[in-house]
């Protein structure tokens, strides 16, 4: 078969000036074009002198002066928060949470609002370069709704917790909801699969822990937890318990591989090597820790420790943006600072947390999280060619502390193009605002 | 005088849907028109209903559905240094400094080099909201070409520092050179203005410490310093003089009104009431503290001792970026989770050291970092119809939390539009970033 034959059959080609595959061996290639068919990379080659013309493929990215990168995954959010950004900041943590958020959230969370919500998250996502999030929440029938209708890749968790919560006034329902949320959604798709979210081990009971990971461990899904995320937490566990949170977990037999613990702040030697041992993932929420006065997740010990990390920027609440690129540059500056030494999480590293690593504690990482032949085509585009970017002596740097969500051009998800020049092609994100506006009317 | 007359007689009217005038009693304003004339601001008016046509002003900024502020004052920067961004990262910071950096400036300064590197931050900042700056380096009649050319206003200081140094090889001179500089651009118009800018009191002796203070105080202008960046150099300090940093400038006659205290990251509640009592003023750089593992400046002490704080990027090669409203959010969070108090460093706090703070550190509060009848326009207007800004509660809040340099629409200085529709008015950006590109092949 003859190239231009070949490239005839081809869904996608991208053409790439600059490359960073995320792949340890081969982590930036130049003049590459990236051929993809039904939504996976089929083969990454040299880029040929001549540039296809119109029908060679069906569609064609020409990125040759951009630089071409996984899309960024966004292992923690609460995306239909995004109706609450910028309602309350700058205050206590328990007048933040008992006085603004719950009570908004018990009002206003209904199926439309949380379709609507979630779906500004994700169009924000899209818009900065995130292609897969993982999502921790009520209502999350909708929360697939808006995933679906956008065409972004997503683990989606149903909250648990031992309240009354949106959606579910009775809490002894609460896995059972939960387990019938994993069943309707099980099979949807190559896009989109469930998850649950326990909320923490403070606000889930011994009972409804060990319950959720059962429905986990037979339905072969993650679950995620809040964990050690306050002082006050820590103390609470502590003073119930008798035992530090992560040894708390342990002994109930919650800490595994199937476990997604989020935050991370407060934990001892002790019980990082616990996680280490029992193949717990480990999310890092910097920005949030730091809004919310949280805390500094020991990201140095934990990587050092061989634990899986990724990257998220939790809910519009406590951050107020869903910019990976901002969290990244924050992640590497906290970790410095906090550890007094300049050479802790290096670009690269917290690069790798906000693609492979993210795909790791998804269970995802045989799909996503680097660009190489045989995973499915997420990628993204960022035009470089701008001032603040200039000079660029090494992308992986200018990525991480000079790249900007609005920096990204394209973005390919499962090898569909959802965003171009900027656009994004699924939804009408007039729409989207319009509706976000008219729920925040009823909520201001 | 009808309306229409007195109207077109203006230079430049803004219609604003809202204002944050950053003025305490009247902080955020709606529906208003703000007259411009001879680079000043006249009168803020209610909008009147109906538009003003062609020809009414001199020009027409139509700003009635997006928020319009005071432009950001980075209080610490070394424009040039946007010739290293990116050129070396995650490194120990002496091998940072002496392997890299000073070799680099060593190199690869000139007058031609630090021209266009210098122009080239200028074009970041004004297309990331900044609108005055204070600059601290060598070669800086060449800064100060650039910032006229571009049409930016700023404090430029002469660097100086006792050792051979980049255009003023012999040491001894280097006094008499920041002389020669402050009185050849002392009368050089109403934008910009001369300053000395001392590395640090460990690359200082006294004699010059004192020398450059004589000359600002004779010659009004304010000094410039580090201080207090590093634990090394506070260890340096006490080892040397047997006092803390701040004490020994106090006894050298250093500490006063005059001065500019840069980072102020390692000082003991009695320095940070030293610097209250004689008036000197403060800039927090937060991200370059960060990202070289320094340490975090205790602003909350600084702000409630009632000290003058600004806010500052540093140079790119310790930023990477000099986009203001990114240090506003990052400062934010970082006093949070430093003093473990969410409501530390408050949006309007942080947002007001960005304004009016950074305004009265430089000695320009009666000129610029609020918007009212008798200031300096300088005035940036931002697109809030975007999804990541998206809904909108607080226009503060979604300012320091969610806002980025990319949202800011159009750039005012002087009254003169130097940004629409983010394009630049006053030079090719194209050509900037061409001429920096061929000096980081050199680099390279």
């Amino acid at each position: 078969m003859s190239r231009k034959n070949r490239l005839a059959q081809e869904d996608l080609i991208i053409r790439c000036g600059t490359l960073i595959t995320m792949v340890p061996e081969n982590p930036i290639l130049r003049d590459t074009q990236i051929h993809v068919s039904n939504g996976f990379i089929t083969s990454i080659e040299p880029a040929p002198e001549d540039y296809p013309s119109q029908g060679y493929g069906k569609e064609f990215i020409d990125a040759g002066d951009c630089l071409v990168m996984p899309g960024l995954i966004n292992s923690h959010t609460h995306a239909a928060m995004s109706m609450f950004r910028g309602l309350a900041d700058d205050m206590p943590l328990k007048e933040w949470l008992f006085k603004k958020i719950f009570p908004a959230e018990a009002e206003h969370l209904s199926p439309h609002n949380v379709y609507w919500a979630a779906m500004l998250a994700f169009v924000e996502m899209i818009q900065s370069g995130t292609t897969c999030f993982s999502d921790g929440y009520f209502y999350q029938d909708s929360t697939m709704e808006a995933a679906q209708a956008i065409g972004i890749r997503g683990v989606v968790g149903q909250g648990v917790i031992d309240f009354p919560a949106p959606g579910i006034p009775d809490p002894s329902k609460n896995l059972d909801e939960a387990l019938a949320f994993v069943r309707r959604w099980k099979r949807s798709g190559s896009l989109l699969s469930p998850s649950l979210f326990c909320h923490s081990p403070v606000t889930c009971s011994e009972r409804t822990l060990k319950g959720a990971m059962e429905i986990c461990k037979s339905e072969h899904i993650s679950m995620q937890i809040h964990l050690a995320e306050t002082i006050e937490e820590v103390r609470g566990i502590v003073q119930e318990h008798g035992k530090r949170p992560a040894e708390y977990l342990h002994e109930l037999g919650i800490l595994n591989e199937s476990l997604i613990a989020v935050h991370c702040v407060h934990l001892e030697r002790r019980e990082i090597a616990l996680l280490r041992e029992s193949g717990t993932r480990v999310v890092h929420c910097p920005e949030s820790n730091m809004k919310l006065a949280s805390g500094v997740c020991p990201v140095g010990q934990i990587l050092a420790m061989g634990i899986t990390l990724g990257l998220g920027t939790d809910g519009c609440a406590s951050n107020n943006d869903l910019d990976m690129f901002t969290e990244m540059d924050t992640a590497a500056k906290l970790a410095k600072v906090f550890s007094y030494d300049p050479t802790a999480l290096k670009a690269w590293e917290v690069m790798k947390a906000a693609t492979l690593g993210g795909a790791r504690v998804l269970g995802l990482d045989s799909e996503i999280g680097t660009v190489e032949a045989g995973k499915k085509a997420d990628i993204i585009v960022l035009d470089l060619d701008k001032p603040h970017l200039q000079p660029l002596y090494d992308p992986v740097s200018t990525i991480v502390y000079s790249a900007k969500g609005s920096d990204v051009r394209d973005v390919v998800i499962d090898g569909k193009a959802v965003m171009r020049n900027r656009e994004l092609m699924t939804v009408d994100t007039e729409e989207v605002m319009r509706k976000v506006w008219e729920i925040a009317r009823e909520i201001k």
